[in-house]
């Protein structure tokens, strides 16, 4: 069944069940919010054939990527999320079941975090179109921006990275990965398809800094790769980092794939691992690390200047400049 | 110059004169809220060839339609802008102009409700797409929805309606237009290309129930047409109404392009007028034609039952039952 064998409106009814029941029918959702909080809104497109593609990508897992990547946006302000809308561009000819499997996707995503499809709007287009924007609340008094690295902070990643690049990899050229241990495969294949949003993290921070309200931490998501979010913050504070190579947080079983400078290029430029990255006081880095059993990685640190270096304290290579220009960038 | 010649990152650059400088720059922005009040988000999504063409929209007129339809959203629940999102797929051959002007007609339209541009997102597609979010808030005790229609109620539509279907027949076939003075014609022009959302309505309601609140006031804005309205009204708020065929809203000067039936449709079903479509005790919509200087006009009351009945009380023609299939409707 296509989507113009049932118009816009047969394709609505079949995406009601999908959105709480209370929000429907009006020209907008009404929502409730918590006296005190901010709103935080961030906004997201996907585009097919840009953004994600049939070979690597399933209707359930573009879902799933949408809603990880606006609410890792949410993670990366230090916002608790309140709700997305949808808003889609579809090809007549595309299967209905094709839509309802990307809404399984975005709401097993949303699930995790109990947040709520508030609205969308639905029309027709040549290229499939996926446009999120997703809202949430946050304590004026407990945000995280890039603005606010300090010189003698240390910089913290959680999770790994280049793990989202691997998996891409993987799917695009299954043999690369005849090495690999099914488990290893999987894992990196599962950390393209369906990263996880670091929403978790966030009450973690806030038990660090109970006592030292307010507070602005300084970080952002690793959406566009670790290294863009190094240099975002450092330009966005005025200040230089130093990343130590040695400690970079990589995907170990990318070792199994490519050469050594490659998993490097992946780690820091793969993009779309979906991790924070945050500049913050070495003790408080050094408690989060533990707090997140090990799920987090101190790499570098913060220093006067402008540049970001990439180092080997083991005096192999030389350091390195890192810029912006190796970001993904559109258009080009 | 086009959008590869700058990339994504020299297009954001000329964008940001468009924002408020406070909000670039993080993964999101961050708005302070009225406490008590409650968030109303609306979305839409404009796509070349189905909600625009260069034919009849320049690119000014994209983004002023896209604004005007997203706060026409809001208007018809009650809400005050908060602030958009823009989401713009582009093809990279497009003029770099061309963006600038479709954000110079979105902020030309915002100015009036002093609305702020507090993210994005851009990138690369064969169409040109914009997937506009608005958020508002609301007082949860003044609130426009389309459930709260009550049998006795009078109907309501705030300006004129089909003016905006005759101006783009008239961009389409400028012929059509031969007898019409050079206002006339500039005016059902400027009703297609730049509407006017109905914000300035809701003083004027508030007023009305200054001593009255809570309130649930039935309405919703006339986007998909005034007959679409009605008949979301009525299924929402399981009523029938009556509809008076000598009183309906109808721009004048669509008598002289076309005959009297073909005029009825435009009125009815037109759409993108943007104007309220309220359902008032009848004392109330009195008193709101009045303040609104006759810019506002009662034309049919809720009555019992399910069905949407055009009548002429002349007695000239047969009572006619409106459905909701001659709404505009994608895919199809």
């Amino acid at each position: 069944m296509q989507i113009r064998d049932i118009g816009e409106q047969g394709l609505l009814a079949k995406l009601q069940k999908f959105c709480p029941p209370e929000v429907i029918g009006d020209d907008g959702a009404i929502l409730t919010t918590t006296p005190g909080t901010s709103l935080v809104v961030t906004t997201d497109i996907l585009v097919d054939g840009v953004h994600f593609s049939d070979r690597t990508t399933t209707p359930f897992d573009v879902g799933w990527r949408a809603a990880a990547a606006n609410l890792s946006d949410l993670a990366a302000m230090g916002a608790v999320p309140l709700g997305i809308t949808v808003g889609l561009c579809l090809p007549p000819d595309l299967a209905v079941s094709w839509v309802e499997a990307l809404y399984e996707g975005l709401t097993s995503c949303l699930e995790i975090s109990q947040t709520p499809i508030v609205g969308g709007d639905i029309c027709r287009s040549s290229q499939i179109t996926v446009a999120i924007t997703a809202f949430g609340e946050v304590d004026p008094n407990f945000t995280i921006r890039r603005h606010a690295a300090k010189v003698g902070d240390v910089l913290l990643a959680t999770g790994i990275h280049g793990a989202s690049k691997a998996g891409l990899e993987l799917l695009l050229n299954p043999k690369i990965g005849a090495n690999l241990s099914a488990l290893a495969r999987e894992s990196l294949i599962k950390a393209h398809q369906q990263p996880n949003p670091r929403l978790d993290v966030l009450p973690h921070l806030q038990e660090l800094y109970a006592n030292s309200t307010p507070v602005t931490i300084a970080g952002m998501d690793s959406s566009d790769g670790l290294a863009d979010a190094v240099l975002q913050i450092c330009r966005a504070s005025s200040v230089g980092a130093m990343i130590e190579m040695s400690q970079l947080p990589i995907a170990g079983a990318i070792a199994h794939l490519v050469s050594a400078p490659e998993a490097l290029n992946w780690t820091l430029y793969g993009g779309e691992d979906f991790e924070l990255i945050l500049s913050l006081p070495v003790e408080k880095a050094q408690l989060l690390v533990e707090q997140l059993g090990n799920g987090a990685t101190i790499f570098g640190k913060i220093i006067p200047g402008t540049a970001v270096k990439l180092v080997d304290s083991q005096g192999h290579n030389p350091e390195i400049i890192l810029t912006l220009d190796r970001g993904f960038q559109h258009f080009r």
